[in-house]
C-alpha cells in the first residue's frame, strides 16, 4: 500500500489529479494512472499531472531548475501537451509556492512553455507553433464517415466542420474511430460550428480519454484550422467548449497561446494499492 | 471561499463522497452536494455520506450517541437509504476511530442498521426488511416499454428480467424513464438475469444518480423479487453488478443484509466555492 500525495483541479471542466514527484522517484506504472483518474475506484480525472524537477527527466535538455509536467491521459498513455493541463499545473505551483515571477517557464514533452496571470485571474500559456495540413483525415462517428484537417499541435488532431448548432449537441462522442490509414496513432478529434468571425463552439474526443468538456490543443485546433481555410486573416479566437470559454491568439510567426480559467479543487492523500 | 475536510471511497464501484459534520453544522445546500459530486468541477461520487451525531438530526428519535448516515444522491436529492455507502460509512468510521464493536449501529433515515466485519475484511450490514409488491409496474428504456415487480427497500425498485446476457449487456440505461402513473416519485430500476438458483446479475440506474456500477438495495431489491417469484425459498443470494460481487442473505423474519466490499481511497481537504 502506497501513500501519495495528491491535488485535483481543471480547466473549463477537463480535469486532473495532480502529484508532486520533485526527484522523479514516483515514476507512476500505466496501471497507477488508470486508477487514480479511475472516476469510481480511484480519484477520477481526464489525466495525470505528474510534477517533477526538470533536472531529473532523463530526456529533457533544457534549463534543469524548473518544473516538468509529465502529463498522462487517463489511460495510462503519454501526451505530448494539455494545455488545460498546462494551465492547472501552473495554478497549482503558484498556490504551492513552488513558482513565481512572470512568465514562469515550464518543461514539457512538447518544449519549453510560458505561463502568465492575467489580472481577471486566467492564466495564459504559450502553445507553440501549430501546423495546419493540407491534407484531411477521415473519422467515423456513430457510423458516419467525417472528413477533416490535420492539425499538429504537438500531437495529432482532425477538425471536422458540422452544418449545425443541432448536430453538434446530437453528434455521440462515445463512438469515435479514426481511420487508421490517415491516423496511425489515433488522433484528438474536434467537433465544431464556425458562427461568425473568430468564433468557434467545438465539443471534443480525447485520443485516451473519450468525449472531454474541453481540451486546450483542440482549441488551438480549430482555431487554426480556421486560420489554414480563411488565410491566416484572424489572430484571435474565441472557443466556445461545453465546460466553459478559451481565447486562442497568434503571434506574427504562427505561435499561439491559449487563455483560460485554471481552479485547484481539492488537497489530500490516495491509497494505491499494491496489487491492480 | 469554505473549506471542508472530506474523504472518498467505493463499495464495488458505487462511490461516495464521506464529510465529518459531527455537530451538524455544515448544513450542505442541494448546490454544494451537486458540487462535490461533479466528476469535472468537484471530488466526484454518486452520492455524498455526511456523518452526523444523531442527537444533533432533528428528526431522528433513536440513541443520540451513535452516527447518523445522511445519504443524497448526485443531484442533491435525499435518499432514505443506500446499502453500499453505509458498508463505505461503516469502513470509514472504524479507520477514523470513529466506531467500533461488534456490531456497530448506525442511524439512518430508514432507522436503525447494524454492521459487522467479517473475517475476510467484507462488511455485512442489516437492510431492513423489502416488500415485494404484488403489482408490477412499467418502465421506459430507450424508448422500449419493460415491465417489472415493484420492490420497497425503504426507496422505490422496479426489478425488470431480460432474456439475455447479451440484452442485459446491451441496454441502455442512459435512458431510462419510469412511468409517472406507477411511479410519481419516480424509482430505481434494475435489470436482471437469472443463472441458476440463487445467482443474479444485474445493472441498475439509481433516481437521482443514473446508472451506476452497483447498488445495494438494488441488490436487495433482485434477490427480494426472486423470492417473491419463487415464494421465499431461498435465504441466500449472489449477486453480481458491474462494480463486483454482492451478498444478500434473508433472516426468518424476512430482514435482509447485504455483504460486500468497503474501501476509503483518499482523504483530503476540497475547496467550496461561495457562489455556483
Amino acid at each position: 500500500m502506497r501513500t501519495w500525495s495528491f491535488a485535483k483541479g481543471h480547466g473549463t471542466a477537463n480535469d486532473f489529479v495532480i502529484v508532486k514527484d520533485r526527484s522523479g522517484l514516483l515514476n507512476p506504472s500505466v496501471e497507477d494512472v488508470q486508477f487514480l483518474c479511475n472516476r469510481q475506484l480511484g480519484i477520477g480525472a481526464d489525466g495525470l499531472l505528474r510534477a517533477v524537477k526538470a533536472e531529473h527527466m532523463p530526456d529533457w535538455d533544457g534549463p534543469g531548475d524548473i518544473w516538468f509536467m509529465d502529463y498522462r491521459n487517463a489511460d495510462g498513455s503519454l501526451a505530448q501537451m494539455c494545455g488545460n493541463g498546462l494551465r492547472v499545473f501552473v495554478q497549482w505551483l503558484m498556490e504551492e509556492d513552488l513558482a513565481a515571477g512572470d512568465p514562469i517557464l515550464i518543461a514539457t514533452r512538447a518544449g519549453l512553455r510560458q505561463a502568465s496571470v492575467l489580472p481577471d485571474g486566467r492564466l495564459l500559456v504559450t502553445m507553440g507553433v501549430p501546423t495546419w495540413m493540407q491534407v484531411t483525415g477521415r473519422v467515423r462517428i456513430d457510423g458516419q464517415w467525417f472528413s477533416g484537417h490535420i492539425v499538429d499541435v504537438d500531437n495529432p488532431h482532425c477538425v471536422i466542420h458540422l452544418a449545425s448548432w443541432a448536430q453538434l449537441a446530437d453528434i455521440d462522442l462515445d463512438r469515435v474511430e479514426p481511420d487508421p490509414s490517415d491516423f496511425p496513432q489515433g488522433c484528438n478529434v474536434e467537433v465544431v460550428v464556425n458562427h461568425g468571425p473568430g468564433r468557434l463552439s467545438m465539443r471534443v474526443y480525447e485520443r485516451g480519454v473519450g468525449e472531454t468538456q474541453s481540451c486546450g490543443t483542440g482549441a488551438v485546433a480549430v482555431a487554426c484550422d480556421d486560420r489554414g481555410l480563411t488565410g491566416d486573416i484572424l489572430d484571435h479566437y474565441r472557443v466556445d467548449v461545453p465546460g466553459g470559454q478559451l481565447s486562442v491568439r497568434f503571434d506574427q510567426s504562427g505561435q499561439a497561446s491559449l487563455t483560460g480559467p485554471a481552479v485547484v479543487v481539492a488537497r489530500g492523500e490516495v491509497i494505491l494499492p499494491d496489487e491492480y
